[in-house]
């Protein structure tokens, strides 16, 4: 028996590796993204643009608390995303920010994710450049 | 002995009622909040400065999660900016946005708070209308 804790480990390790085969151990064929059902499929399709954009992306879990069927992560990225990203002119510089997000899990499987990425501080960090 | 839950709860009706006198009983003398140290005063400044920019300003819990001495809850908003807000000319027009928070307590007040507020939903909003 896998905690959550254990199970959200596996799943970043996946992120991280792009092992796309795997990503069916933690993530359930109907999952629901922000009030979208993207299905596993989309899911994959979603992190497969994200790693494209930003071909140096790395998922940090700053902190991560647990209770019963729910996880929240706060995420830290430190990256360089290639073009346009979240509608800025990135181009290639390196921003730092933050995603907080919250997991819904059954039967071990992510099964929704409500997740905010930090935009303003994108933009303040573009700003000041 | 009150629970995190029995606090936060008590911490978000202060903030709707605008009761700056009990904010104290939530809030540390030294919380910090996205790495800056705003301490009490300043920490009520900002909320102070969020009802004067959005004068209909409800704080709606849609999900909260605690652990150990960690809580984090998805907020809800449906409000009308008078003017500028994040940035976005809003002018009055109706939005619904959703904030991500964790937050750390010690001796059963606020020490720390970790928030990001969906801008990008807000812009999506704006540029349907």
């Amino acid at each position: 028996m896998y905690t959550l804790y254990d199970i959200y480990a596996r799943y970043i390790d996946c992120l991280n590796a792009q092992d796309w085969s795997r990503l069916g151990d933690f993530v359930s064929d109907d999952v629901v993204h922000n009030g979208r059902r993207l299905r596993l499929g989309g899911y994959q399709d979603m992190l497969v643009k994200d790693f494209e954009q930003i071909p140096d992306l790395h998922f940090e879990v700053a902190l991560v608390i647990c209770e019963g069927l729910h996880l929240a992560a706060r995420l830290h990225f430190d990256v360089c995303p290639r073009g346009e990203f979240m509608g800025l002119e990135v181009n290639g510089r390196r921003v730092s920010f933050t995603e907080n997000v919250f997991y819904r899990f059954a039967d071990d499987k992510i099964v929704e994710v409500w997740s905010v990425i930090d935009k303003a501080a994108i933009e303040a960090q573009l700003r000041s450049q």
